[in-house]
């Protein structure tokens, strides 16, 4: 298919898998454009690969793709490890949900039972072994759930390794703003940016929150949905966490996800607050407060960075993923999921192109629920 | 004394005050070094300019020099500003001192007297009075001392003014690290850089924290005293403050300084940890804690910087202004005070490299008090 052309908008972790996975899988000319890739959602992010401890029992029908997308991650890094030479943190040791009373401790039981619905490991633990698994807990840890099964992987490290990877496939990252998607008649035409339109067959969208603006389409199927997450590094002397830890402090969800190198990744607030990507010392100070109520020791870790991203959040909150219109196909709305679901979202990408039918496991991201019936 | 060579070794803002006002009433040749003017303890600091709010009783040998500081700023800020064309960012709202309980209420009413003491005016208010002021502070207020007299300056901004300034004299200033006072004999001969000496008559010492590595005399007279400090930005819907406001949270002091511009900051740990700058997200998250237990409103503004500086504290943590040696002169030690102090130090040392003489008063900051008498 060396002869079709693609052009992908969006440059985070979504538009550079699926820019990799067209170019390496089908040969196409792929163009990604993107004036700052990796520098929105997919940098502020923690990298947790929990397709049920990340999930509410209300996105029940995204169930069937994450696990799907966790079943085939340790193939996807793997091949993002080959593809591009680098190392793209991802790290094995699980998850350890964790109460501080009765009624997290009566939350971890619901959870405990989704898991084995799905037919997935878990353990519940005595505050007394939480502890000994992992020393830095608070001793008012009333019990946990031990989740081996969940993994995560360094965001950051993932983006650049996609970049590597897509490079080495042949993709052309151009440093622009793509503003509009062109068409003639009903089918896409390319992707105009300042000047000129990037001829394309195929535009895949992954813009995150701002899709909405580049085709009539799209427009108000995602909106940005704000997000804070502080970056922690261990410190000589102060205890490391030796896996991702989740709780629930006072009706808030923390989580904190350790990396290899040392880094702590905490978060994350939730907030509809439009476009704004400042961030609040509201929003830190709950970050710190909750994680601090979990883990004491975080007190003398280094305060790296504390950053906001927006998040792009569909109508129903699942991803958008498949054909919005002749040419136009959408990779976006994933919300709190993006880096669990980059990999599947490229392939069922990559298996549309291919053969014009959306994979099975996609089928509750696609966004003809919005848009209807669209001719390919 | 065109033909009186001085090096000044440091560019904070003491070593910038004392290059400019040197090179500008001596007409001396003024050199000064340092690889990164104004990033050490000037760029972590608030810019309060309050004698006695800021001093602790036991600091009272300091208080002629403070008050001295405080009379003179004006005309500082207004020479600045006249010999570099910039804005230092000078700020006269006054302070509010706030109790959050009986404790601090009667903390206030010994504050009350030194200013009283010192012949500056003060203002006691009831809660409600304090509110009227401030209307973001909390309603927890339950009494207050204002104090009309307490100045504040960006501190970024003077030092930026000052570079210009000091420029504009005729300084030099080269991006080089000095490593040691080089001497012949007894006197001083130049500052060491990489590679050369930098020669000269007097060599200034305004090195901060880093002062006791350039001299045996100076050795150990010095240490570091790592603060932190928060930088916010008052955003569109918030209350902003209009003057400083001071407080005492559950024994931990805490001050919010507004600038004109929006800013505002926040501080400031204290903690004696050797040459360490990486901030702690414990010290971090008590003061969101202790700034929102007085001013719960900050939760909406935007956190823009999270930032330690090293004070350099001296063994009696009053600062060392005067001759150490033939030809060696301090300007260093002003551990909390040196925004404040910058003017009268430019002054004493440009007095003592003119006459001889330290002013009478600067005499309690004279650092034979430690090395003993000196030659010149």
């Amino acid at each position: 298919m060396s002869d079709v052309k693609v052009v992908v908008v969006g440059g985070g972790v979504i538009g550079l898998a699926c820019a990799w996975r067209v170019a390496q899988r089908l040969d196409a000319d792929v163009t990604l454009l993107d004036p700052s890739p990796g520098d929105g959602a997919s940098a502020v992010a923690a990298g947790m690969l929990a397709p049920l401890t990340e999930a509410h029992p209300t996105e029940h029908p995204l169930l069937r793709l994450s696990l799907t997308a966790a079943r085939r991650y340790p193939d996807f890094i793997a091949d993002v490890e080959t593809a591009s030479g680098e190392d793209p943190g991802y790290a094995t040791a699980g998850t350890l949900a964790v109460a501080l009373d009765a009624d997290d401790r009566a939350e971890l039981d619901v959870l405990a039972g989704h898991l084995a619905d799905a037919g997935l490991a878990a353990e519940r633990l005595t505050g007394r072994e939480c502890r000994r698994l992992e020393p830095a807990l608070t001793p008012d840890i009333r019990g946990g759930l031990r989740v081996d099964g969940d993994r995560s992987v360094d965001n950051r490290r993932l983006v650049r390794a996609l970049r590597r990877a897509a490079l080495n496939a042949g993709v052309r990252l151009l440093a622009e703003r793509a503003v509009a998607v062109d068409q003639t008649g009903a089918r896409v035409e390319g992707a105009r940016v300042e000047g000129r339109t990037v001829p394309a067959d195929y535009v895949i969208v992954a813009a995150g929150c701002w899709s909405g603006s580049l085709h009539p389409s799209l427009d108000g199927l995602v909106r940005p949905v704000q997000g804070e997450i502080l970056r922690l590094r261990v410190r000589p002397g102060a205890v490391p966490l030796g896996r991702t830890v989740r709780a629930t402090v006072q009706g808030y969800p923390v989580y904190l996800v350790p990396r290899a190198d040392g880094e702590l990744v905490i978060g994350a607030t939730q907030r509809e607050a439009g476009y704004d990507t400042a961030v609040t010392a509201g929003g830190a100070y709950a970050l710190l407060r909750d994680a601090r109520a979990v883990v004491p020791g975080i007190d003398e870790y280094e305060l790296v960075e504390v950053r906001a991203g927006l998040r792009p959040g569909s109508r129903d909150n699942a991803p958008l993923i498949g054909p919005v219109g002749p040419g136009l196909i959408a990779a976006t709305g994933h919300h709190r999921n993006g880096i669990l679901l980059a990999g599947v979202t490229a392939d069922a990408v990559t298996a549309l192109i291919a053969g014009g039918e959306l994979p099975e496991y996609a089928r509750a991201a696609d966004p003809r629920r919005f848009v209807g019936e669209v001719a390919r």
